[in-house]
């Protein structure tokens, strides 16, 4: 039994009102392995960097107890690269620069002693590549879990459409999710997606929150008020890879332990926006995560006796 | 023991992407104080409307057992007319035309039948009339809220910050809240503001909830994923008269109560957006509301054993 993550691993240029930092790691799979790895122990990842990447960073991941067999270091070649900076509103953010690099020619090899997966995530990749890895389980793993961003919305809709009919859970954030079904209102998107293949759909809504819709069920976590937002880059892949760690530690699956799944994750991605990078979430104690949750707890429960 | 509810009265021609209506009830006195006596039945409102104002929702609120001594009808004159057109997301609107008419001398004579007064909610008006009604009131009442909007933070600030001053309770939106702070953060928002008298901050984030800070506690009121919003008109309003009304009913003032208002005027303000002006909360059933807050407590209920 196992957890694997598949995701892009990137060197980012990051520039917020609050500085600047270069060719700091990032990228969807970074933030997600370690965000699942504080729940569970048997997280593997598939990826690939190129030689430029730092080896201390792996080593860290190791440190995690996750699995790189399934990372692939093409030495000759650079990583993904993306350059970004935020607005002052920290919601808004402009690319500068993308350099695909290895990610180019990135065919997702998945190691035989990863075929006893259970749990997939899919982070943020082309559909086509996400859908490649389904299709290397030799086995259909008991949950899939799927991350993307309006920009496949844009340049790789068919496949994306191919890719989501596959999967059990839909995580996207609000525009997004406005974007794919054609529907401004959140609950009308929401019955329109869950047509289009998972079960369940989590709509990110950022500092507002997200919301789980199950058939008829809809479950709405807030997000933790916060008074610095120092850096939000990762936090929706933080966020995916908490829950999916959540939800393999647990093992069932049902509407229960997914609103639970949905606050541990905003639980540790509001520990990934207090750092650059992965900074923070490289570094937690489980008591911090205890703290961080029960803040959640308080935070929305309120007791009416109707 | 009662509860005064002050504010403007309106005539209002409303066009949303679902149609168009000409001179219905508006103006927050209606909707704070139909919403209030749903939970308590000594509500008297402080008003003025024209000659042209139908007699009939006047039979209506007494229908509600709304107190109508402090209810001034200027028989010459015209009642207050705002006239609106909301974009298709149906968060934000022009205002059209606005005629103040009988508000441009509102002089708000408290009757001697007031004075019992323990709950006071000053509802959208210019804060010099608001405070007026505060000095007029022989004893401080127990607890006051203060419901306003960004147009004073433009044209009568200074006003505005010394009504503040004042009140027990302000009720603001996100966008209002970073205005009057000048801080993007809304956390550092209500640090600010709590500075500048109240005890009790909301936030209110429309489709996202709302947000209650007091000292250093914080809560997140859902709100209800809603399919359909029919017309916003008055839902800040209709939140403002349910939050005191639940309020005065309950009659203790603490954080654990104070939550539960917040719970209360969000499931009320839902019920508003349902049709058009006050039509919805005119004809509530005591099981409606009580199923529309069991809604919300399904809605935002997690079990996390840590």
């Amino acid at each position: 039994m196992s957890l694997i993550i598949i995701g892009s691993v990137a060197l980012d240029d990051i520039e917020t009102p609050f500085g600047k930092v270069e060719k700091i790691v990032g990228g969807a799979a970074p933030f997600a392995c370690l965000a699942a790895s504080y729940f569970y122990d048997k997280v593997k990842i598939v990826a690939i960097v190129g030689g430029d990447f730092p080896k201390s960073e792996i080593d860290i991941w190791k440190a995690h107890q996750i699995d790189i067999a399934g990372l692939q270091i093409a030495e000759e070649e650079k990583s993904f690269h993306w350059s970004g900076k935020y607005h002052i509103d920290m919601n808004s953010r402009d690319t500068l620069k993308t350099g695909l690099n290895v990610l180019e020619s990135f065919d997702p090899i998945i190691p035989d002693s990863y075929q006893d997966c259970e749990f997939l995530l899919l982070a943020n990749l082309t559909p086509q590549t996400q859908q490649t890895a389904i299709k290397r389980l030799q086995k259909r793993p008991k949950l899939i879990v799927l991350d993307t961003m309006n920009f496949w919305m844009d340049v790789a809709l068919n496949d994306l459409i191919e890719t989501i009919k596959l999967v059990d859970v839909l995580t996207i954030n609000d525009a997004e999710a406005r974007q794919l079904s054609g529907e401004y209102s959140l609950v009308k998107a929401a019955k329109k997606i869950l047509k289009m293949g998972p079960n369940y759909l989590i709509i990110k809504k950022g500092e507002h929150g997200a919301l789980l819709f199950h058939e008829e069920q809809v479950f709405s976590a807030p997000a933790l008020p916060l008074a610095e937002v120092f850096d939000p880059t990762g936090a929706g892949d933080t966020f995916a890879g908490g829950f999916i760690g959540y939800l393999a530690k647990v093992g069932t699956i049902n509407f229960h332990n997914m609103k639970n799944a949905v606050v541990y994750g905003s639980a540790l991605a509001s520990f990934c926006v207090e750092k650059f990078g992965t900074e923070r979430i490289k570094n937690l104690k489980s008591a911090e995560i205890a703290e961080r949750v029960q803040e959640f707890v308080n935070l929305s429960s309120f007791n009416i006796e109707n």
